[in-house]
C-alpha cells in the first residue's frame, strides 16, 4: 500500500532544520517536516510567573499561532475574536508540558523561557513539529545562558524530547500524517517521548468509531520509531 | 497499601446519579463520584452550527464550568477575565468529542444538543464525571425527542460511553484519583471507552518523570475495569 | 382568588435551607424558595480592594450567576459574550449593598468576604433569595473567623437581613412572585429589610402602566410580612 | 437649615434646557440642573431588535456615558476596560424603562429610538437629569417622525415622564442632591413619575443605616413635588 | 469659485474658544471651528507610565472620542465592540505626538498629563481641532501646576502648536475642509506646525488618484497660513 | 559620511523577493529589505464587506502582525490583550489605502482581497516593505483570477505601488532607515508612490524638534528615488 504522497506506512516525512533562523531570539529554528513549516523561538525573561517569585525555580511555557494563510482557506486571526481558540490553548499547554518534562526547573533558577511556535505553513503535525523544534531553540537558549554564566545551577536539561503523530487510515497504522491524511483518519494520536524511550504524553482520539488495545500498541510502536529518529537528528545537530 | 481515603488501588469512588435534577432541561442529572459533584444538562436546539445548515446532520457539543467555590481556594469566574481558560476549552472539546462518538449525527437530524456540565464541587475527575453524567442527560433528551416524534431518523445512539481517570501514585497504579491524589500523581490519565469495550479517547501525561509501555498497559487495564462498571450503572438506570 | 400555583395573595413559597452545602467554602447554603434554588457561598480573602488597603476596614461583595439551564430556554453563558450582562451587574451590586448594610466594616478588619450566588434553577425571586441565603453563608463564615481568632474587632454583624419580591397581578398585590407571575405582573418590587423592621433597599418598577402611593403601601406591607418570616427562619437556624 | 449650596431642603436646583443642541440628531437637548450637564439625543433607526422583527412594534432604548473629566478626579473611559461598568448598565436600563413607560410601542411601529445621554459634567443626579432631558429629545424626534408621515399609528406618547433624586442628610429629607450631598447622604432615592402623578420607578437605598416607612413617605412627597415642577417645565417648552 | 458653505478656497472657518469649559478639569476648552465642536480637557496625574518611573521625566498623552450623534448617522459607541477603532487609535497617537513636540518632558517632572478630546459635533477637521484646542487646555493646566509650585523644573512648554486640514477639491486646493468637502476631496492632508513655523507632522492621502509635488507645496502653503492664524489666536488668548 | 551599516545616505538596503512563498495562498511573497523580512499573502474571498453587497464593487484590505521575536526584546502577542494595538491598526489602514490606490474596484467585481503582512523579522521599514511586497502578492492573485475567468471586468490594476521610509539623522537626510537609525532619527517619514511617480500617501513626523519645507523636499527626493527602484524591481519580476 502507498500513501497519498507515496510514502510507506511507517515512513515519516523528510525533516529539515534551520538553526538561528531569527537574528534577535536567544534560540530559534525553522523546523520543516514535509510541507509543514514552523518557526520556533526561545525567549529568556528574567521574571517568572507570580506563583514562582522567590521560589528560586524557573519556568518554561509555550505559545502557538498560525499565519492566516498557513491553511488551505484563510483562518481569521485570533485577535479579531479577541481570544485564543480552544484548539490553540490546548496545543500551547501540550507544548509547555512536554518541554518542561526535560527541564529541571530548580537548576534553571528564577528565569522564564517562552517558546513561541509560529506555523508558517500547516500540512498536518504542527503541534508535534512545534515540540520537536522548540526543543532545539530551548537547548540553544540554555547554551547561551550557560556561556554567559547566567544559570544559577547546573545544566537544567535532563534529556531530549520530540513528538510525532500517528493514526489509522483505512485500517492501516501510519506514521506522521499529513493534513489530507489527518482529516480522513479514523484514529489520530500524538505521542511525546524523551531520549530514554519513555512516554511523556499520549493523546489518542477516535475521530470515527473506536479502537482496541492492539491497535493502540501498533500505533505506539510506530510513534516510538519516529521519535527515536527525531531525537537522533536533534542529537546530531546539537552535538 | 491503602489510599488517602482508605480505598484499594483498583477501587473507584461510590457513584450516585440523580436523574431529572433540573425541571427545565430536556435531560439532566446530578452525577456524584465521591465528593465530586457535577450537574449535567442536555438542551435541544432546533438550529445547528453554520457549517451544518442544510446538511440534514445534527451536532452535539459541550460546555463546562465550575462554581467559584467548587475548589479549595476560590477560583475567579471566567467572565471576569472575559474569556474561558485554556483548561476549560480543552475539557469542553474532550466532552463533546466523547459524546459525539456514540451519536449517529445523520440519524439526529438538523438539531443541536448542548451538554452543560457545571461542577458544583471539584474533588478530582470532574471531566470524566462530566462525560459519564452527560451521557445520561443526552439519552434522556433523545428519548423525549423520540417520544415527541421529532427525530428525523432512527435512534441516533450507537452505544454507551463513560470515562474515568487513572494514575500512578508512589509507583502504584490507581483508579479514579481524587483531588489530593491527582495533585501528587506522577502520571495522570483520562480514559474514555464505549460499551463495546473499545477506546474513544486516551490522554496520558507524565506530570513528573516519564512512563513506559508496561505502566501504560496497567493503567489501561484499571481504566477499562472502572468504565465497565460505570456503563453497567448507566445501563441499569436507563433500562 | 387563587394564584397560578394555588397560593393565597399574601402567601410566600415554602423555603428550604441546607447549610454547609459545599465542603470547601467558609460558609455555604442551598437556599430554596419553591422551585427557585440558589447556592450561596462565602469566601474569606485576606486582601481587600485597593482603595481600602491600609484602612483597617474590610469589604463584603457579591457575585451572581445562573446555570445555563436554570431557565426555561437555555441562557448563553456570559463568558461567551466576554462580559456580564447589565442585569447581572445590577443584581450583584444589590446583593453586595444589602449585605454590607448589616456589617460593621471596621469590626471586620482588612478582610474581604465574597458572596457567590449561583442560581441552579430560576423560578422568580432569584435576587431576593440570593440576599436571604447569602446572609446565612456570611454569618457562618464570620462565626468561623471569630472561632479562629481572626476577627480584628468584635462581632461585625449589626443585624439580620432578608429580601423578598412583591408585585401587582391583575390589580391584586401578591407576595413572592414566581417566574410566570413575574412575567405577567404590572408592578414588580424587590424589598430588602433588616431585623429592626427597617428598609435597606426598595426597587419598584411599573412594567405596565404606573402605580400610586396607596398601591406602594400595600406592597410594602406584604413585603414586610414576608421578610419578617424569613428573618425568623434565619434566626432559628443560626441560633 | 441651609444646604451646602444655600438651598432649602425642598428646593431643587435651577434647570436650564437648550433644545436642538446637536445639528444631526432627530431630537436633542442640553439639560442642566445646577452644575450637572447632560446632552440627550434621540436617534431614529428603521430596524428594531431581533425579538421584535415582524411584530409591528417599536422599541425605545437608552445609552449613558460620562466624559472622563465630568468628575472631580478623572474617570477612565469604559472602552479601556472593554466593557461598560455595572453602574452604567444599571442606569441605561433605568432610563430605557422609564421612557418606555410613556410610549405605546404599537403606535410607534417597527422603529427603534435610541436615547443617548452623555454627561458633560457630573454634580449629582445625572441619571434623573438624563430621564427628564431624554423625554424632550424623544418628543422632538417623534414630532419630526409624525410630520414626515413616518409613524405607522397615532401619536405614541401616552404622557410625560420626569425624574429627580431625594435623600436624607443629617436626618433631614432633601430634594435634588448635588454630588457632595449625595456622597454624604444616609438614604438616597431616585423617583420617576409620569404626568398623571403616578410612580413609574422608585429606587431607594440606605447608604448608611436603614429607613422606616414614614421617612419613605416624606421622601416621596418631596420627589412628587420636584417632578411636578419638571413636567410643568417640559410641558411649557413642548407646547 | 465659492465653496459649499460660501467660503473662499483659502478661508478657514470661524473659530470660537471657550476657556474653562469644565469645572473639574485642570484645564479645559470648548473649541469650535464652524460646526465642529470639541471639548478638550487636561488632567494632571501624579503617576507616569511604567517605562518612565524613576526617570524624572513626565509624559503627555491624549484620548479621543465622539458622541454617538456627533455624526450624521449615529455611530455605535466603541465600548459596545469592546475596543477602540483603528481610526481612534490613529488620532489619539497623532494628538499625543503633536502636543509632546512642544513639551520639554524633563522640565515637566514625573507627572502625566492626559488630554481628553471629546467631539460633541463632527463637521470635519475634528483631529486638527483637537490638537489646536488641547494645546490651550495643556497650557492652562501647566500654568496651574506652576502657580502651585508643583513643576519640578522650569516652564516646560517650548512653543505653541496648532493643526489644520487642507485638501484638493475638484482640482482646487482648499483650507479647512468641512465634512461634506472632506468626503468628496481627492487629496486630504493634516498639517501640524509649531510657532516657529516649522512642521511637526504631515499626513497626506490621495483618496482618489494621486498627487504631485507641486500640489503638495500648494497645500502646505495653505496649511501654514491657517496654522499661523490659529497660533496667533492661541497667543492672544493665553497672553 | 557612512551610516551604521556602511551604506551611503541615499542608498537603500538590498531587496530580495521570493515569490509563491506559501503553497496555499492565491499570491504570496517573502519580501526582504536588509534584515527586515515580511511574508505577504493575498487571499481572494467571494464575499465583500456589508456596505458593498450588491454594489458590483470589490474591496482590498490588509492585516499586519509581527511574530513575537521579530523584535529585539519579545513583543507580547496582541491576542493576549484581546485587541490590536493602535500602531497595528494604523499600519493596516495605511497598507489597505495604498494598495486600493492602484485598484479599480469596479473592475474587480464583488470580490474581497485580503493582504496579510506578517513580519518575521523587524529591522525598520516593516510597513513600507509590507506595501511593496503586498503589491506583488496582489498582482499574482489577480493574475490567477483573470486566468480562471473570475474577474467580472477588465484588468483591475491601474498601476504599480511601492513605499519606502526616509528620515533625518544627525542633520542628514537618509533613505530606508533600519531599526537602529529609525529609533535615533529626528524626522521619520513614510512615502508611498505609484508608477506615474505621483504621491499616494506621505506621513512625516518630527520625533525630536521640527522640520522645515526644504528638509521635506530633500526627503521626498530621496523617497522618490527609492520607490522608483522598487517599482522597477516589481516590474521586472512581474514581467
Amino acid at each position: 500500500m502507498k500513501r497519498i504522497d507515496g510514502r510507506a506506512a511507517a515512513e515519516a516525512r523528510p525533516v529539515n532544520i534551520t538553526r538561528d533562523y531569527l537574528p534577535f531570539a536567544e534560540g530559534s529554528v525553522l523546523f520543516e517536516a514535509g510541507e509543514t513549516r514552523v518557526i520556533c523561538s526561545a525567549t529568556v525573561e528574567e521574571k517568572v510567573p507570580g506563583w514562582l517569585r522567590g521560589s528560586g525555580q524557573g519556568w518554561v511555557t509555550a505559545e502557538y499561532s498560525m499565519l492566516p494563510r498557513a491553511t488551505e482557506s484563510r483562518t481569521t486571526r485570533e485577535v479579531v475574536a479577541g481570544r485564543p481558540k480552544g484548539r490553540t490553548s490546548e496545543i500551547q499547554r501540550l507544548i509547555g508540558r512536554s518541554l518542561r518534562s526535560v527541564v529541571d526547573l530548580d537548576q534553571l533558577g528564577e528565569v522564564q523561557i517562552i517558546l513561541d511556535c509560529d506555523v508558517i505553513n500547516a500540512d498536518g503535525g504542527t503541534r508535534t513539529a512545534s515540540i520537536s523544534g522548540a526543543f532545539i531553540a530551548l537547548h540553544d537558549a540554555l547554551t547561551k545562558l550557560k556561556a554567559a554564566g547566567r544559570l544559577s545551577g547546573d545544566w537544567p536539561l535532563t534529556g531530549f524530547v520530540a513528538a510525532i503523530s500517528v493514526g489509522i487510515l483505512d485500517g492501516i497504522s501510519c506514521l506522521d500524517l499529513n493534513y489530507k491524511e489527518d482529516s480522513q483518519a479514523d484514529v489520530d494520536m500524538n505521542v511525546v517521548m524523551n531520549s530514554d524511550g519513555e512516554l511523556i504524553e499520549i493523546q489518542g482520539t477516535a475521530e470515527r468509531g473506536s479502537f482496541g488495545r492492539s491497535a493502540l500498541d501498533e500505533l505506539l510502536d510506530l510513534g516510538e520509531q519516529g521519535i527515536t529518529d527525531l531525537i537522533a537528528m536533534q542529537q546530531s545537530i546539537l552535538g
